[in-house]
């Protein structure tokens, strides 16, 4: 598998200089390219300066109390406390080195391609839509090979080759680091671009009456800027910290089955598997050809279905030649239908062709309150089938890995006949997880193929191309729209699938630690009053998390509107120019520079609550007699993830419908009782609007980092499972 | 305590007359008082018809398969599965028909105020306050001494006196009864209520422009009839639930140690208590005297202290008398203080001298959409403190009541020693629950305050009173919102506390009928897959039902919109006679015949889900081999109790923020940087009316019915959970 880790960066360098030798279109276009670019470099350079300081921070503390604590469960093997400790804290920062990695390389390629992809839709529709996914795969593939060869070479520096199941328990750090910086990125990413997009439309729309991305408004750049910082380095980081940490978490629970085998193919398939489905996702982006004609999105689907086709024979071959155990493969093919599954439902609840979001524009009809009251129903409503799907995957999974009876034969050799059994199952949700991850590099670029046409859009209309031009990016503007719904639901249904196999491996290594092998510790009872007042405080956290991120989203938003207010009265020229030809330019500089340092102030609470808390939580019940903080802590990982998840998939869809709600109006499409067509300016697209706004925080700020959140729940835990240990 | 009831009775009665007794004021006052008496005895009527119906199906339906299922727990006392079957179905109907009663008493005897109250005013606020608190106590007292006589009479009915032990498992079926009856009652006075309320708003204020509560109005009546079928039946019914839920879990609770110990005391001991505590509340009553320029809230708050302080006293001599134990003393002391904290907590996030109120109101400036995102934030934030008492109050709770070595060695008897300990702990619990219920009929009083204002204000204000008088039940309106607020965070911690010992009862039950014996059966294993997957639904059951309770609520609006739009057009000298002395006169009954049809069939669909989800879930997985459904459902009842809090902290607080944030700019106390007023007519007040919609289904339909449904999850699954076990 570093072959296709390696396979696939050539890949993606082959595709970058293919997208870049592309041309720039006009000077125009290239200078407001170069502008978008340049505040998109200074944010992150500080964001990630930022992360790298509390990054160190953590890193230490995380040595010293691993290192002080000193039972690790690897003491046998000859590592003490100190040794696990150091290493711990390495992986930690290369971990979070990587993920930032991931999000410079995501914003990079996702800005250079953006004014490519406005100068590509002055030829055709189809030449736009290949320099927009490719200009996404670059970044999609990056990032997934990044993690590949990330976890593949920490796995082998840390004795992986002798010691396959002393590896795992030490790379932990390096998920921990990767989701630490993912919920950073995608917090501090999110503020800053919902920030700038709401501050930009409440003074420049409503109270200027000036266009969107009208290049008179001073916050237009932070808004075009706000898409890479967000979309782009957000989500990759957001995706790589997922692939790893579920790498990670698959391999641990192959260590028991290596123990009974010594077959070391069970530690390194999620390896392997992954390699596939990067070759895989790789054929159907280059099979992607958008006819002149057609919807850009079916193009997409096409490609999609292909990756998915060769991910079932890459999942086939890998399980043939490395565990040869059909009921595993069943398993893998159980995350692949999920991850379809959810794609279509997110299509229903969140496209204009369906009910839900019809719902909401006759809503608009009565105003701004009824349209949110039929978004919140909606938004609630879609937990069903987020339910639903993770449940009957996790189900499936599991009782698939449970009919191997040579599996769970293996596994008794070690463990109770009841432990194997579970510890069988519990593999068989890792390969539906790996199963559903296959596609993730297709699925990514389809991500990044977003904010690029967006930013395209913006461009084109800074730069006063023409209608028949915006036509085109203002299409693929609205697929962009739908593939980055599609992310979301795919990054929450994996995240639910994954975590039953991080709550195993969270169990596992606290046995390791309590009695010296796995497999002993495996209730998490919920009945015992500090369970489940633990669990009480683990929802809480979600809903204080959200609580902030929304907040931090308002709190800035108000710095932009007093910035640019300012500059609209400092200097009346910049919207009313007395020399049209020779407009005088708005400060954008100025409006980033403040949305830059307002997002970063406004991150840092949030951010740290899901790290603090449950190390809080779990030292609290430590030092109290008579409470097992183990558990505890294991149920704000379960209780806290379930409430995650859902809290996320009502705020993604809500959010999502509200935006083509209010879409679907601006192109005509509702009507009143009497046929009139209910378009732009009517009070029924005003009350839309309002849907919309509300809906940008929720879905582009707090729901992507509930997905992080419950990801780093897991890694938090599993690296400071120690701290909770009375032994 | 049959004798506090009787005195509770007496008390009541005379109050009623008192209250009955007082003038109604001029013709036109009591003409719009019979016609409101008329709509909500319409739906009232028609509302229990239905509930009755799908009551005598379920009881039915309960018979026949606790009947068949024969395996009850109880068979060696000579009870067989037909024996439990019939007496669960008539204590289910019991429980119904007591449930129904005291909404119709609570519905009658506010209805009946509301006039008195608006004739009062005219004389003065003291006198004002008395009517509508005495009115409202009515009503509190009578829904407790039913709770408390229904609960005593069934559990002598059903041998208490020989067989103590047996007795509660039978009359379970009382306290699904009334949770089954009190969550159709909230449910359908809550979509009654604000869709009334929203209708009336979006097409009087809105559209045709006339002011609130204007007789020109046709869905004026409707709106008024609302606060009494929602506020004052529905609460009365939730509030009736709770108290008798509570005490049959308490005493399945106290069972254990009677068994030990043979003294009967300990399961009569809810009883008692709650005795003790109504005498508290009425003092409490008796000795509010408002004084005429004193804020009426300040004279409400000193009755409830007395009644506290009252209660502190009565459960010490209980404590003392019956169980000589003065650990479970201060466990109840953890209740009471418990309802104190949460009444500050819910006064400062709803009140607009504090932080969030204000934040919403300044975040009207901008917008809509601004003022929805605060909402949102500070209603999120609300979960930390709800989570925070609940959290600290049972752990405290519990550790009292496991600090009692003569109780843990009594329970060792016939437990181990571990299951005693924990038995302990949960009969501490029990007691802070008891506590905090002590002050329920006071806390009632209190609620019923809010409605009968309410009314009073819009009585006097279609009756053309004049401003003098309509400034005081203006004031005393203001008062009741936040009174209003209180009673919710009241019962929702209520809930959380009970919950406790809810899950107790039931884990007990599913112990005797497997194993025969209690204290066998305490696993809660939340890390096996099928209880994850169970805790996830249960989850998803919330949100479902909230988005259901919400889209009826709009689509029950939609229904009155279209018949004011239609009456107005039918006849436009509703709105502007041409004889102004003799106006055309709306029909004010075709108005609320059409709410009462539609908000009672939209009633159904979610009424029915979180009764049938649980059963669903749990048969499901007992026919399919392997996985433990009794556990499964456990789950379902605790992580349905943890996300039905958490969502309901989240609506009744951002609802009741919003709220008191438009009333904080009609107040003119909202001003913009230049030290000029936002009053009502300004954007900033539209922006603020948009949050107080959006908020009216979450605060008065949704979150209180999630409050109901958390217990309904305990009396349902306690009832059914002989479906679950495979023995």
């Amino acid at each position: 598998m570093p072959i296709s880790g390696v396979i696939t960066v050539i890949f993606a360098i082959i595709l970058a200089r293919n997208v870049l030798k592309r041309p720039t279109g006009t000077p125009k276009m290239k200078e407001i390219g170069d502008i978008i670019f340049q505040g998109a470099w200074a944010f992150l350079k500080r964001q990630y300066s930022t992360i790298a300081m509390y990054s160190v921070g953590i890193a230490i503390v995380i040595g010293v109390l691993v290192g002080v604590l000193g039972h690790t469960g690897v003491e046998s093997h000859g590592y003490n406390g100190f040794d696990v400790g150091w290493r711990t804290a390495i992986a930690f920062l290369v971990g979070a080195f990587c993920s930032g990695l991931a999000g410079f390389i995501g914003m990079y390629i996702a800005v250079k391609s953006n004014v490519r992809c406005a100068a590509a839709a002055q030829k055709n529709l189809t030449e736009a839509v290949n320099v927009a996914l490719r200009g996404g795969a670059v970044s999609g593939f990056l990032i997934t090979a990044l993690s590949l060869i990330g976890v593949t070479v920490i796995f082998f520096a840390y004795g992986g080759n002798e010691n396959p199941q002393i590896a795992p328990h030490l790379i932990v750090g390096f998920g921990f680091g990767a989701s630490f910086v993912a919920l950073f990125a995608q917090l501090g990413g999110g503020i800053y671009t919902k920030a700038a997009d709401v501050g930009a439309d409440l003074v420049g729309k409503i109270e200027a009456g000036i266009p969107e991305d009208d290049p008179r408004n001073p916050a237009v750049i932070a808004d075009l800027v706000g898409d890479n910082v967000g979309d782009c380095a957000g989500r990759g980081a957001d995706l790589f910290e997922s692939t790893a940490a579920e790498n990670i978490g698959a391999m641990i629970l192959g260590i028991a089955v290596y123990l009974a085998t010594e077959n070391v193919a069970w530690v390194l398939f999620p390896l392997c598997v992954r390699g596939f489905g990067m070759i895989a996702s790789m054929i159907g982006v280059m099979l992607v050809k958008a006819k002149e004609n057609e919807n850009a999105m079916n193009a997409l689907n096409r490609g999609y279905f292909i990756a998915i086709a060769l991910s079932v024979v890459g999942l086939a071959v890998t399980v043939y030649f490395m565990l040869d155990n059909w009921w595993l493969f069943c398993a893998g093919v159980v995350g692949i239908v999920a991850s379809i599954v959810i794609v279509f439902v997110t299509q229903y609840y969140t496209e204009s062709r369906y009910k839900p979001v019809r719902d909401i524009a006759e809503a608009s009809k009565t105003g701004p309150a009824t349209n949110i009251i039929m978004g919140l129903s909606v938004g609630y409503a879609t937990t069903f089938a987020t339910a639903i799907v993770i449940g009957v995957a996790l189900l499936l999974a599991f009782w698939f890995g449970q009919q191997n009876d040579s599996l769970i034969t293996a596994l008794g050799l070690n463990l109770s006949p009841e432990a194997a059994k579970h510890a069988a199952g519990a593999f068989g949700t890792a390969v539906a997880t790996m199963g559903m991850l296959m596609t993730c590099p297709y699925v990514l670029s389809m991500d990044t193929f977003g904010p690029i046409t967006d930013n395209a859009n913006g461009i084109n209309e800074m730069a006063g191309a023409g209608p028949e031009i915006r036509r085109i990016t203002d299409r693929l503007d609205a697929v962009g729209n739908t593939t980055k719904a599609l992310t979301k639901g795919y990054a929450m249904v994996s995240a639910g699938l994954a975590a039953f196999l991080l709550f195993q491996a969270y169990l596992d290594r606290v046995s390791l630690i309590k009695f010296g092998t796995e497999g002993q510790y495996s209730v998490v009872n919920i009945a015992k009053i500090e369970v489940f007042v633990g669990a009480l405080l683990a929802a809480m956290i979600v809903y204080l998390f959200s609580s902030w991120a929304i907040k931090a989203v308002g709190k800035t938003a108000s710095k932009i509107i007093e910035e640019v207010r300012r500059q609209f009265r400092a200097d009346p020229e910049i919207l009313n120019p007395k020399d049209p030809e020779h407009p005088h330019q708005p400060d954008y500089g100025k409006a980033v520079d403040i949305t830059t340092r307002a997002g970063l102030r406004e991150m840092i609470a949030p951010g740290l609550l899901p790290v603090l808390g449950p190390i809080v939580i779990g030292v609290f019940f430590r030092f109290i007699p008579g409470y097992d903080a183990a558990m505890v802590v294991a149920a704000v990982l379960m209780v806290g993830t379930i409430a995650g998840i859902m809290l996320a998939s009502f705020m993604n869809n809500a959010g999502g419908a509200w935006d083509n709600a209010k879409k679907m109006i601006e192109d005509d499409q509702l009507k009143d009782d009497k046929g009139v067509v209910l378009g732009k300016g009517t009070p029924t697209h005003a009350a839309a609007v309002v849907g919309d706004t509300v809906g940008d925080p929720l879905k582009d700020t707090a729901g992507p980092s509930l997905h992080v959140l419950v990801k780093l729940l897991a890694t938090v835990t599993l690296v400071m499972c120690p701290l909770f240990i009375v032994t």
